[in-house]
């Protein structure tokens, strides 16, 4: 097998060329979300397979789904047998453009400026996507062939919420089967740091309904003797999550598995300046979290709860001394390792059952029972990854977490129990799903030349 | 001077010629709140006028408001000098009368059924409008004069939330000058009990607004370390009124006075079955209210707390993990005698901005501010209220409160803080802002009889 030298010299010297490729697809306004926009999503779809097949990967095709959704692209490499497998994930799809008006180019004319290629999607995803099919490329192009074995799966309803990935894990999946799956879709930490996401939290999200009499009614006449839904759900939410900010469901934290060491140093060492955070990111007066944890737990190593709206009775402009008869309120409970989401859910209406106050019935409605995924820095998968991106980059990668979900990782999670290798090569101002997204070309050249060396190391590992 | 007998007998012979009276005004759709009735509504204001000038009564006049609003309708008796003087109110404006498909006769051609007059406004308040006059005019066309003097003051805002009235009160206050104000604008609390209203709760309305982060922001990114308006607002509503139906804001009891053993009696004696009101009416498993206050206690004689609305965050169909960056709650208290309405604000200010968490700040903004108004059957204008409704429908009144305010209360009491004398001619069924109002023409004989007992009965005093 030839080095990684030679690939990382193909990445340098076809770099040029891996941007003209990058433009290309950018051009393809596939916005998955608007229907007028269906054509141009499955145009990027063969656009893809064009690229893989060009890249020296088998079989390389859009697979329709027959239920309608965009086509999960495919195509492998399997000429390594006894050697690993990894799965590598993007999507071709992108959000919609607007603002408009706040682009400074327009956002399916790539341009270049300042050594970043401005376009809607260029950083979400396809610009991390063709870093990873060029690294493919530049191993498979020098050394004539792969130390592992590789199958590509992207998609093209992830800013769609669209089943057709999910749906096709389900129903092929022995196809699709393989050791560890490698998503870069995020970015890094800092400007500084290639970043690792060892987990994402969980999510439990709930719709819990108040009903009280049969109809609305007037405070003067009954205010008093009548049952308030609205104020039902206001002892109902207070208690659920009281001022210390500890969640007061019964066994809630019983599962939760702390960081280990190797994680509680990458945190600190990333010197987050906290200060900054809250004035530049939150733009509130002070943190509010949970007592006793320091800002990396509260985000990324503790669940947590949050009501994000309420239902219900009037809320116009003046007064309407109104007494709903019913309310509803939104709540949701982001998850960590270890916790089993079926299980909180359940929790969660036995305690909403209990604190039911007189002439008042809750209801309780599952939106989403999305678990934790994991992705431990003492995976084999990971530490290869580590070393991977430290070789990419020269530097090493942060250790972080994702407070939120990551859909994909769940269903590869679910799905086929694979390893997650969970990364992202954009930088913290490329600004994806706003105006003037963009992608720096060092970030594609160290995507390119990290995804090279991880082909590698992946395969020294067993 | 006659005795009333005559008056009563006027009034039998003479009860054609008020249903045609009232008939007449029924005719005129007189919908303060629609700008195309605004015609119809001077109209009938102008009618009023023409039937206290009929029923003899000087210097009957509609007296334009400057400001545009409708007419307040005047009409004096003075020529009892030494002699108390009576306020009488009503007013001439009607509701729409949606839906018009559920009318058996159309709303402004009154029809006769059963002994009742069906039309908008039958009840509400023509009806009992009419008969204030026709009582007035029953003892001066027999006596010749009054045992008192009397000052009509109709307006045509009522229904429309309008400022004409308080606003003359105001400006007027020498010449609306007087004792007492008699006001018929309500129900009998059952079928066969004339009914005085010896309270009315007040009303503090305010919208608490929590602010949190600049913007908007992403739970799985930020839960956990952001300040999250809606669970601010949970806390602060759970604690400003507990599980036990006790409202927190220190103080907030201190000036409640309750219920004498008058009242008392009287509630008890009105034999409400408790079951029935919570089935047919409230339409709730249960009652809710404050622990160790009976039903009539709870719903007349204590203030409370209700929840109105909550604006803020996603409240959609599905799932929206938004933390918003501001949220609003409606509340209101109802207060009772003798709360100070301002006392209450400022306390309920002070408990807001303690239970302020960190990283949020709340802003209360008033809405209302409405003092409780009382008219206690100790007062000397009740009591000949009593007597006189004993003798106009040959049977003693109940005593009750109302839950809610009359507003005219609140403007009476604040602007020339006169006796209020708080009744109703109408049946519970009466059916007033629904379709298929209607007056009993027992009841405007019965009403006609009780103002001209009033007549006699409010002179007995002093």
């Amino acid at each position: 097998m030839a080095s990684p030298g030679s690939a990382f010299e193909y990445a340098s010297a076809n770099l040029a060329g891996a941007v003209e490729a990058l433009k290309e697809l950018l051009r393809v306004p596939s916005i998955s979300a608007l229907p007028d926009h269906a054509a141009d999503t499955r145009r990027a779809a063969d656009l893809v397979a064009a690229m893989l097949d060009l890249a020296g990967l088998e079989e390389a095709r859009a697979v329709g789904d027959p239920g309608g959704g965009y086509p999960v692209v495919r195509g492998d490499w399997l000429g390594a047998p006894g050697a690993p497998t990894l799965l590598l994930y993007g999507h071709y799809d992108v959000q919609p453009p607007d603002p408009l008006d706040e682009w400074v180019s327009p956002p399916f004319e790539p341009v270049e400026r300042d050594g970043r290629v401005y376009a809607r999607g260029a950083d979400d995803n396809k610009g991390q996507l063709v870093a990873i099919i060029k690294g493919v490329e530049a191993v498979l192009k020098t050394a004539g062939r792969l130390p592992v074995n590789v199958k590509f799966l992207v998609e093209g309803e992830e800013e769609s919420g669209g089943k057709a990935l999910p749906s096709y894990l389900r129903d092929h999946a022995a196809e699709a089967a393989g050791d560890a799956v490698f998503v870069a879709d995020s970015q890094w930490v800092t400007f500084d740091r290639p970043t690792i996401v060892t987990a994402l939290r969980g999510l439990v999200y709930v719709e819990v309904e108040a009903a009280g009499a049969r109809q609305d009614l007037h405070s003067g006449t009954y205010g008093g003797i009548a049952p308030n839904p609205l104020n039902a759900l206001a002892w109902l939410l207070a208690e659920l999550k009281g001022r210390d900010g500890r969640v007061r469901i019964p066994g809630f934290y019983d599962a939760v598995r702390p960081p280990g060491d190797v994680e509680r140093q990458a945190w600190a060492s990333l010197g987050i300046d906290e200060a900054a955070l809250l004035r530049d990111e939150v733009g509130a007066a002070a943190y509010f979290g949970e007592e006793g944890q320091d800002l990396h737990e509260r985000r990324w190593g503790r669940p947590t709860l949050d009501v994000h709206g309420i239902r219900g009775g009037f809320t116009g402009e003046g007064a309407k001394t109104v007494i709903p008869a019913r309310a509803t309120a939104k709540v949701s409970m982001r998850l960590v390792p270890a916790q089993d989401p079926r299980q909180v859910y359940e929790a969660f209406t036995r305690f909403v059952e209990d604190a039911t106050p007189p002439g008042v019935t809750f209801t309780v409605r599952p939106i989403n029972i999305d678990p934790p995924v994991e992705a431990s820095p003492a995976g084999r998968g990971v530490k290869a990854l580590a070393r991977a991106l430290e070789r990419g980059f020269d530097r090493a990668p942060a250790f972080i977490r994702m407070g939120g979900s990551v859909p994909v990782t769940t269903a590869f999670h679910e799905a086929l129990g694979v390893e997650l290798l969970v990364t992202g090569f954009g930088l913290p101002d490329a600004r994806l799903h706003s105006p003037n997204e963009n992608f720096a070309l060092s970030q594609l050249e160290g995507g390119i030349r990290s995804v090279a060396a991880l082909l590698e190391e992946f395969g020294r590992q067993g």
